[in-house]
């Protein structure tokens, strides 16, 4: 592909520091041309954390991410990809919210995502806002996706399994989104695999749920044993059913994302997480990954210094996105 | 008084940056001697931000103005006396808080602080948390003090007048306990002052409220003009009456104060704060302050820096308490 | 008026920690509705930090301003306006820099900036960026307003004169900006205000130039000796010439305004400084002030706290607008 | 087990972002119901740096460690065991200290940590504090264990060797505690193991007391290279004699630790901290570690950024203790 | 005076972001110019806060006030003189300190200092350091003023009057420097007075010695009352009997000044206490001050941001060395 | 080697917390004595950040650096040696620097630094400042190594390959210093290897210049799949020609260093660059490395915390000259 299918500014009218921050320096959605659509991703933010257990704050992620998203560039050299070329893309701006109702914002989010332009073709990527974020954009991308038979794949990094049933009476909330993704039957528990879980958890039975549904489980410990062999093997039961992935920048170590609501000690590096995603693309893993829809959630800018952690996440909203657009055999 | 009437510890087993933070090092409240009981205060936190409009943390503010608290010295150099001895004071630790639901947490908060020891005579400080912190505790200085006829009078130092009506379909937040108070009866408006106001504001009409009601508005504006002519009326018509005093940390420029959510620039210095409390007394303005419960609220750790906004919080808390032991001719 | 000239966004849909960044929420140029035309502002960011003398960053001020003034709301108290209503206004992003050269810089930017819709009508505010955005936006204003005999009013706060002749063998750089304006004729000195001077200086003849070409000169220590004396009389000689405000934050002490590469210590408080500006409305010293054009200059948020430095800033931005739509008798 | 040996607050009352600060919230030693007696560990703070060489600050380490242990959760994914449901713990608060003069304030420490309830039974867990922290708690313990014959056991993490002889004329500082303890006949040179040491050093000479004394040095270098070889080794040779632990933060690298006095760049990552801790246990190298002792030592809360050291080390406190109630086969 | 006496480098060769940092750029002892000598001042740094009671850490204040001292220029825009072609100036270094123990430090340090070139002749100013540095120079300053009769006169600025008489069993330490300089002979309490000082205290006697020995105490809130009538009158006795000024930074609230060890809530602000500096020429109020010595200290980096405070005490150091220089009728 | 070569303060006398910053406490160059001539190896700073394409500030890195630098003590742990025994070593403070100019402050640096003291034997090592400091001391390094023919070998530590042709139409910045040295004849891209290169770039053709070149690009991916086999293979290629080696802080993951002005997410720990450093010896690779020269660059501290990414280029310059003294059997 040579043609750009995303116009993005040039370097010599608007440097990295200058500029109006879209994601990644991505139109916003109302600027795209039309040969540029129907699009391939719209990128949203979610600024809400209402339904956070320890520390707020996400819901000033979206703002954070998108400005340091502009230092990321859209070569990716592994996959020798530009991603301007390979993708049409757009920054559709922040989703309405309900800051002070977890369980209603879930649904207006989720409502006015589905309602994204040209569903079933354009994939949806939330920013974060905490990890109920991914409830809404499961739902919406669900729907798109014409509600594929058994739900979707669930490809999903954290140090927690977030499937607890209820905090402080609520049902929903960060700690809870994969229990109603499964209850709702937009996530497939038997295609679900989490991985970089650690503890200390605060019960023995935190995992219980997960378990009993047939969630496929990565500790970070038993990556740090065994590698990529589960990852390999649930990768290869996907056979291009569509699937989603979810980040919560928590599933790497405090030192790389200081930046984060319920930091977890002890975690992936950077480079190690980068490596992670990249080798998803599925092409040493026999079929493609159908990726469908994501999130990158639970950037907390007062916690962060430097901006290392929403750069990071930057580069992994990146990384994910360039599986879209990698062929088999990249 | 030369007894002590609050156990403090020794600075030559305990110094100030040892020990269980407690508020000023105070005792908890199960650890005070039968004999310096029934209390004249006791003081709470109340962790929970829930209810505000901007930036979250305030939930950790309890935490911050402990651990500042432990550089506050007790024997206070204008009013000539050792806090520790003309009171006995205890911290009660956190109330219990419900993080989801604003208005929930508000009834949970004040009921708890109705029931702790000895109502009529001790009175509380609560510790805040956002704004909305202030509700929780004027409902149960309110019932502990015999709901006096026509309710409190009330001291309110603030950059905001917090009497919205409702935020997001909200009733109960940080913008509007006020309102809250006033309709429940809590609060007298006619007896009620706000010091401090200053804009910009979101709307023209956003202090027609309690201008309609009777509230005196004293802005920072009319008070570089004017000093303290309208407080000192404002005092005078007092007459024993008993009062409240809620401080918005937010009231100080962020310059002394950063550490909070919703800042506004442009506001009192800290030595211009602490003046306006001491004259507070009464002591050259008639009759003595009838003080029977107060907050401060609004400090927001991750947004602080060298703890001086939670250290100023702490002292501001001080003064109050101060204010409570200062005999009409001091 | 009741009828909105700006369209802002409603707190309803998006919070003031949502959406992308505009100046105070303000549209972009190309958003601007057609009735809204033609605008009687356009503000801009100039994100160069290419003629500083000391610490660098600058470039990061537009973005950290658009940033924070996200909760810069619109009414003034003091006033009695809301800016949206009284104001069309746009954000037209950053003008197109030249990082390394300041020279051919603020011929880019000032030609870029001449070239915004509506010159005669549209007045331009920079927000910087360094000092020398000056120097182009006073091109530009100069431009648009027909080239005023003798040269625009200018009202210049700062902690620095910024009127040296050339610091490493360059004419062009946040020190020279007024050396160069006065030589180009866009500035007549004998209408130039500076208020807030103070020292140390490099050398005994830094004041030189600016005393020789008749350059009222406020020191920050005559000021607090005389308050406003100076200020109303050079108010009263402008008889509506058009003026130009410039507000370098150094104008105002690092406490308040630590994010800035050139700090001076013992400077106004915010306080002070808001004051001053809203005193050259013109209500109570003759006629009103008829401002053409302004910057804010010199917000470094590598050295910024809380954004303390850069949410001073957008609300100094804000009370200059509003001096233009402020009516003589307000 | 199933019935709880140590009350924590319920997290439905109380959050982890509320209460007064207790390490893990264990409950004050004082308010230990007496069937949770006699306690297994006692874990009590040293706030004292006066030892220090390079950066003092320690003394708030404490503090800051029982802040953000509010956040470790008490059951341990590995070892499969509820920390609260294994043993009785409880915080006996800080130690009294003389801040000016190491020596007389290591023998109060030591004085006042061997008083402490149930010799021969409860444990001590002492957090720092500077390292001069372990030769208190090596004396308190040793005693408390009967003084077993030829010294405990040492298994230590550090970046520093801390056998220096003396400093600046004193012999009591945090480079000499193990010089100290080797000599008071407290720990057995020839069961000392020092792990993670690292260079550069003052001279070409600062590792030859402990080799000529027999300690086993593990240098970071020849970790990376043989991996726990030597450690496995090591504690084959135990047959469970009485071992303690002692942890300096800087073991860690800064990247992870940043908030440590003496930072010594290229060390451990936290994962592989916590892994080496948790290869202690015995379980798969012979005899179960009888732990008799420990300390976690050395973490400086005003170099750290968003807590994540203090973070850091109230998890590597529960790793520890963990270790103490894990069975042989876990 | 148009001759140099005191090379600085040109900024044309070394910005002052550039070269080895010795205070203001003055040239280090050993490379002083012959033609430049006797020189009028040495400053010299101690760093050392082994007399500290609460926060430690301004042993990194010379060093921090070094670097920060760049950027202040030489030329005094009131007094009008340049400090470079005014006086001879050098940079001494550190003094040998002996970190454990203030007693012997003190002693040390004071021996180094006396022992500088040319006493008699050469003023020495130090640069902190904890407040116990006041009683070494005071030794250093008091014998090569030749001993005066009863003593120096001493202008104290601080929040504390730092006239304990031990802690912690300790008389030599940050809280007794002035007891122990009066108990020496070295002060004259009836010409020493202390500006600033402010509540509050750890006890109702805190500040009898000084009073039951003359010390003319000038509170905060007196200054704030009465502005400079007392300084005045102080002044107006001192009939050119040699003087010291001992600036500790926490006298300037902690908005200007948060890098100190024990912040003091409503201070001055840097505005006020460099008027205050200046006004002590005394030019206006008789005879000028005879100054023979100074300090700055307690500049506590590690709670410092953006270097303000550190930038502040550079600027304080350079007026009192002003002082000195200024001509009676400046 | 017994005799020191270099001069280093006893730490009895100057604690590494005390004293004028020079690099490792290395004597000026001014003050080193006769007998230490002529030196092994002069470092310099270069204060210069006018060639950055995106974050400026390291204009400040020498100074940082500088002072992190009094915390590396000299004895080398696994080359066992002792720095100060083993070289001359000084520290000539800071270049002349032209901070408009790039393109001019290259050849003004180059100037400088090529007349430093004794060319053929004493080599330099140079402190950026932005990358653009490497093609001056190249320059130097080349002329005062008697241009060998070819040019230099060169290591080259980085996340970019900065051999872009130019930016904002300037061919020198901290992008292009490879291109123009390898145009300029002054290093061997044949013998030129790149360590640590990461992804995303700006376009798919970024490689190509120094892949047609014949640069052998070792990738931080590809490092991570094979090791050092390429660093071997090029190692045993040298065979003594003089090779110079230039380290961009940003090649470690921001984790480590996060005050850089180009940060890349995902890269070496600091573990792992020393570990890279100390292998390129030739001890076990062949002949033994022949370093005539070398950088460390891009250090900004404005976005460091805790001085890590300082203390950490620190050591790797003190690893780097280490390398120099290393016998080839070390």
């Amino acid at each position: 592909m040579t043609e750009p299918r995303t116009d993005v500014p040039s370097g010599r009218v608007q440097p990295r520091f200058a500029g109006l921050s879209t994601f990644c320096r991505f139109p916003r959605l109302q600027d795209v041309r039309a040969e540029h659509t129907p699009l391939d991703w719209i990128v949203y933010g979610v600024p809400f954390d209402g339904g956070v257990t320890y520390r707020p704050g996400a819901r000033f992620g979206p703002r954070a991410i998108r400005d340091e998203s502009q230092y990321v560039k859209l070569y990716h050299l592994q996959h020798r990809l530009l991603l301007s070329d390979a993708l049409s893309l757009a920054d559709a701006g922040d989703a309405p919210v309900l800051p002070y109702d977890c369980k209603a914002n879930t649904q207006r989010v989720a409502e006015w995502a589905t309602a994204l332009p040209t569903p079933g073709r354009t994939k949806l990527m939330a920013i974060g806002g905490d990890h109920s974020t991914a409830l809404a954009n499961l739902r919406a991308t669900h729907s798109r996706a014409g509600a594929p038979v058994g739900g979707l794949a669930l490809i999903h990094f954290d140090s927690h399994l977030d499937t607890v049933d209820s905090v402080w009476d609520q049902q929903y909330g960060h700690a809870s989104p994969f229990r109603r993704a499964i209850e709702e039957g937009l996530v497939n528990p038997a295609r679900m695999l989490s991985i970089g879980i650690k503890g200390p958890l605060n019960t023995p039975t935190d995992l219980d749920f997960a378990r009993d549904h047939g969630v496929t489980i990565l500790t970070y410990e038993r990556w740090r044993r065994e590698g990529t062999t589960t990852i390999d093997a649930f990768l290869a039961t996907l056979e291009g059913h569509p699937a989603y992935i979810t980040f919560d920048i928590d599933a790497i170590d405090p030192a790389f994302a200081p930046g984060t609501g319920t930091p977890s000690v002890g975690g992936f590096t950077s480079a190690e997480a980068l490596e992670l995603i990249r080798g998803l693309s599925g092409a040493e893993r026999g079929p493609r990954l159908n990726l469908v829809g994501a999130d990158v959630v639970e950037v907390l800018p007062d916690r962060d210094h430097a901006g290392i952690t929403a750069l990071l996440a930057a580069h992994i909203a990146f990384e994910i996105l360039c599986l879209s657009a990698t062929p088999p055999s990249a």
